[in-house]
């Protein structure tokens, strides 16, 4: 050992990533190794603990990991308080413990930086599958990493790599859609928008790859219940996106909260082990959900005890523990003094943590800057890549020349999400509006207008209010809209107090369609003859038929984020042009369900003329009008034949045929006749969005790679069958054939 | 060879089996072999063929099984004419061939033989789980062999093993229901109803375990959509039913239509070989569904044409293609020639369809006796059977103090149900009344009641027709009873020409919610004053809310047969009372699917206050009240720690505390709490139906194999984890302990 009055050699900057960590591991008690291990948190969640309360755990147990701002329950949520305590534990974890390592700090920035008060919010999940435009998603991501990081975070619980499978789940909003390729392409830009040129950057954090591996299809939509699916489609569904996210470099991965195929993510060695780190090649950190490990007995009840647990996630392969707190860490001493752990174990999990925390800098810089945070957080700019992205996602499902309206149009604003602050956020954001700086659907209709616009919210989510009043309001106005929609809510549809709904009112798991207060109040306002534009700000994909029936125009606008009202107010008027895409099927009732665009294609043992169809969506997948007009030429492939390992380009020649500048989506599905197994009717495997000026023509080359086309197999390998295939765009279809000679 | 004026050795019934089996093959041409490995229909299939038809085929293409009545499209429903084509077909394949081997003919009598007019229904399959009655079950199996073995077929394609995982399936109604272990009771005893003491026997036949191995959990309750469920549901859920027809020596097995993890099980090498003959030791036959051969190209498309699905049907483990007629004899000459398939595998599969044709002592008697089948098919002790049957499945959902019935009540009959003959049947039925002898609720309750009764039907099942007549009718009398539900419908309800609906009116796979005229109709009369019983003639588990909040009595009556109307009448008045249980959860909405009781318990990541119950059904599984009430005693093990192959009984002191005979069913539900996965929060793990007298007590017991609590592994074996578990009967638990020191 060294002397105390020498540099040891893991403080020395010049040192070999590998020699300082061995050196810090070698200098370590058992209790400082599972210290590292475990995290804890200041704020409410099994129980109120203020910054002292983990300030005392940081020195007395040496736990390594703290949250303390940046989630729902977060004893900090306005920036200032933030920088503050993020210094005063790293003070206490420098100064106050024996070796002095540097604390490593966790959000949930999911959507921006958006449990700080004066953070950005970019559009949720849904809204970014919306825009179809990866380069935005990583710019958000850019933007969110450089808001956490001066506030003194460095380990973001984002990108979700989750497929929507379950409209009914309340985390479907999280989530980039239903297309396995979409949500892969924008959670890999997510990751290298979080995660930069590397961690090593200071305006860069660690990105979690999440919820491994399969979390987005629970029984009932019910959040945390198993997902039984089978290998192929766990494989072909689930773990494609976080293939792209594993291909990108991500840092980190979290298990799901719940089982699959019978097993416990946190505690399954062959999902975190074998299929992660083995098949995949993982070499990252695996860190838990929140109470993750706890579950494994209290709510799964495969362990007897916590202690149980906590040596189950470890077998399993589990870095850390990210709110398991002292209890976690004791366990582990305990079992590796007793034998049924090594240390050397702990010394793998370890030796990844502070690697990171080396390679983050930490040891070098552990505190944050006041100033430089309140320049950063909030910044101009930031809202300016927020209402761009919000602006890219809006997705115009109906309009029967109602939009754009005129300049001068009088309008009146209502329904409960008009002026909404927390709702237009969703969940993962501030449920509570002080301090914060949020454009809603009215404030942004005031703003761009020329004519007059009144403002009568008409009803709360499930209730009436003064109904008279908007119908009265809306007779005098030229047009109506109507914001209606989801509250924001956080995994289910609660804490309620937050939502302002009651326990099984909307929004449930049961339901997705709009209340009868809420289409009542449509109804009531489309019967003055006042035109109606639906705006629907939502986390899910309501059932809104009598919407789409009914009136003019519906614009989906998802949850929007912080600039949101004036995408939708600038979308209605005609200053954005609705180029969002829907990610998501529309399905007509929950009896539809589940309803999405790749189902497999089977027998209809009673005759293809008497079957229903299997997708008849109230909107489709990949649906959203332009107010421009587009013409597809010849669809053309570069290559028709190719190897099951190269690349062709799909051309497609697009004009805008009418007198106004525009954005499409070239979206190219491929079916595979080639797989001896199903496959399904039709895959998206390729996209480009397009903005062409009035009488514009451009030739969109969309990049197909036949490896993406395969089915993966048992080795996490993308395999494609050589065999025919065919591509569609639009209304055209060519076919393309994969040799396995070409390769 | 031996010489022509001698007797071959097969034709020698004093000969062994193999030896006939072995001389019969050795003299058959390739084209013979093929033959025999293929079935023909006459009827309406894909195209419509006559008699004539089939016969030339067995003439000229050597075809060794056919379809000519017993199933809905067939040539001959009436009794005469189907004796007379069944020995005419014979008479060709005996004469008119080369070598005289019997055909085998095969029907789709799944609860009864009930494709013939003059036939005994028995209640559809859930009617049948409402009864917890395994020896009734085998009875009625028992009474169907005799009609269909006397009228001259030989295999029946039942019974179904399928577990009702998907409520809105249009085939849900052919199942026992939900709990594994309750279909795999009636499973194993309509196995041995059918197979007697053996094939063998004149009054048996073979019975065939369908479909293998999961079909019953379409997506989106799609008819033959794949089935996506892990390995772990495979093997827990779906397995166990096929498990136990196989312990009772199933002699053979159907793949299902759909895909399972993406291979389609027809084609499945992985399914029907590795897994039904490797792991689970079957050695029967296995036959294809109708069409489930050509499906793999056509609808599948997972090979290139039907002689590759031909090819891939062989490579799987395929034993006879059912109705793919002379293209597949032909396809498989070929393949065999062109070196694709080796003789020596078709010789296997011949080998067992020649043995099954000597067992059934066909190659010495193959003809029918007209005058026999007419004495046995519908005979009155059969019909008494399927009475008894209907009485046992009666489920009182709800009775506000209405039933029973007063002797000489005043009764008004009404709805779509109460006169309907052969939506009373429901699918698998024959599609015409004509030449049936069906007791109708109207029926019924004329021949039960001293009052007087009026019958208007006042709706059909999607419209209005005279609720005038039905309400004046109603205020005229003591009670109404209303007759509502589905009709007959077969797959996914079609032919819209039988159930007389439009496509996509009800019934269809979108909604489980009574229609708007039949819920008129009951909300009409109910209006009167006059209290209304609403009896549920259907298929599936109907969302009958306003009912169950407003009319004071309602009885699921399934699809309850030819004697049902009487079934229900003697319920109604008290001379049967309801002992039928829920074998199937009735959910409150389509967004509440799935509702299961034995669903797997998981976390809340909310909290678990605030999230809403995982199981929230209008009527529960098990559900279902008597007229009489009984208590229970202090419920006790034989034995509290077992060994993981031991037995135990649960002993259940059950008295009927009421001044009325009445019956039970005692239910016991086990919770594991040993298994490293996830298991259900209950699972049914053993049952007793118990009638008693007014006053009456006994101790009933219920044996609780400890075997049946285990998980099945990939053996295909039920391995019972040691540790824990809670037995519940009624509110009380009690706990048992697995221990491998007992074994």
């Amino acid at each position: 050992m060294q002397s105390s009055s020498e540099q040891p050699l893991y403080r020395d900057e010049t040192a070999t990533l590998s020699n300082r960590v061995e050196d810090l591991l070698d200098r370590m008690t058992l209790e400082e190794k599972a210290g590292q291990l475990v995290g804890t948190w200041a704020g409410q969640l099994s129980e109120f603990k203020t910054v002292d309360d983990a300030a005392d755990e940081i020195r007395d147990h040496h736990l390594g990991a703290v949250a303390s701002f940046g989630w729902g329950g977060a004893a900090d949520m306005r920036l200032d308080d933030i920088v503050e305590n993020v210094n005063r534990l790293q003070e206490v974890a420098l100064s106050e413990t024996r070796l002095g390592i540097p604390l490593l700090f966790n959000v949930d920035a999911v959507h921006g930086h958006a449990y700080v008060a004066e953070g950005t919010a970019f559009p949720n999940g849904l809204g970014v599958g919306a825009t179809w435009d990866a380069e935005a998603a990583e710019r958000a991501a850019d933007v969110t990493a450089t808001e956490v990081r001066r506030s003194g975070a460095h380990q973001n619980y984002s990108p979700t790599c989750d497929v929507a499978r379950e409209p009914r789940w309340g985390r479907a909003f999280e989530t980039f859609g239903e297309s396995p390729y979409l949500c892969g392409k924008l959670a890999a830009a997510k990751v290298r928008g979080y995660q930069g040129e590397g961690i090593e950057d200071s305006s860069s954090v660690i990105a979690t790859a999440k919820h491994f591996p399969a979390y987005s299809e629970p029984a009932r939509g019910e959040d945390a219940a198993p997902v039984e699916v089978s290998e192929y489609v766990l494989r072909n569904v689930f773990l494609p996106s976080f293939l792209d996210a594993l291909d990108e470099g991500v840092e980190s991965v979290m298990p799901c909260y719940n089982a699959v195929d019978g097993e416990p993510a946190h505690g399954s060695r062959r999902y975190l082990t074998d299929l992660l780190r083995g098949t995949l090649g993982f070499d990252g950190t695996v860190v838990s959900d929140w109470n993750g490990v706890r579950m494994l007995h209290d709510d799964h009840k495969i362990t007897a005890d916590h202690r149980g647990s906590v040596r189950q996630t470890r077998d399993a392969g589990l870095d850390i523990a990210s709110v398991d707190a002292v209890d976690h860490a004791e366990h582990l001493v305990e079992l590796v003094e007793e034998g049924e752990l090594a240390e050397s174990a702990l010394d793998e999990s370890v030796g990844r943590v502070l690697e990171q925390k080396f390679r983050l800098g930490l040891f070098e810089d552990a505190f944050v800057d006041p100033a430089e945070a309140r320049d950063v957080v909030g910044a101009a700019p930031h809202r300016e890549a927020s209402l761009e992205a919000a602006r890219e996602s809006m997705t115009l499902l109906k309009n029967d020349d109602l939009l754009p309206l005129d300049d001068d149009a009088d309008v009146l604003v209502a329904g409960p999400n008009a002026d909404a602050p927390v709702h237009q956020l969703g969940g993962w954001s501030v449920p509570d509006p002080e301090g914060t700086d949020i454009v809603t659907v009215r404030d942004g209709v005031e703003a761009v207008t020329d004519g007059d616009v009144a403002y009568e919210q008409g009803a709360t989510m499930n209730d009436e209010l003064d109904v008279d009043a908007a119908v009265d309001a809306a007779a005098d106005a030229d047009v109506a809209v109507v914001a209606v929609g989801e509250p924001w809510y956080l995994h289910e549809f609660g804490p309620t107090a937050d939502t302002g709904t009651e326990p099984d009112e909307f929004p449930n798991r049961h339901s997705l369609s709009l209340p009868d207060a809420q289409r009542d109040l449509v109804e009531a306002i489309h019967e003055t003859g006042t035109p109606v534009v639906g705006v629907l700000i939502t986390g899910r994909p309501l059932i809104v038929d009598w919407m789409a029936d009914n009136v003019p125009a519906l614009l989906m606008a998802y949850y929007p984020g912080t600039m949101g009202g004036r995408a939708v107010a600038e979308t209605l008027f005609g200053e954005n042009d609705p180029g969002g895409r829907l990610p998501i099927t529309i399905p007509k009732s929950e009896g539809h369900l589940p309803a999405r665009f790749n189902h497999f294609p089977h027998p209809t043992p009673i005759g293809q003329d008497e079957h229903p169809s299997s997708y008849d969506p109230l909107f489709e997948f990949g649906h959203g009008l332009s107010y421009a007009e587009f013409e597809y030429g010849q669809v053309t492939l570069a290559d028709s034949i190719v190897g099951p390992h190269e690349t062709t380009t799909v051309e497609v020649p697009v004009e805008n045929v009418s007198d106004r500048a525009g954005t499409d989506v070239v979206q190219v599905y491929v079916t595979d006749h080639a797989s001896p197994t199903v496959t399904p009717v039709r895959e998206l495997r390729g996209f480009e969005r397009v903005s062409l000026e009035a009488g514009e023509r451009d030739s969109v080359s969309v990049e197909l790679d036949a490896a993406s086309l395969g089915r993966v197999d048992a080795e996490g390998v993308r395999q494609t069958a050589a065999g025919d295939y065919s591509v569609r765009v639009g209304e055209q279809t060519v076919g393309l054939r994969v040799e396995t000679t070409y390769d």
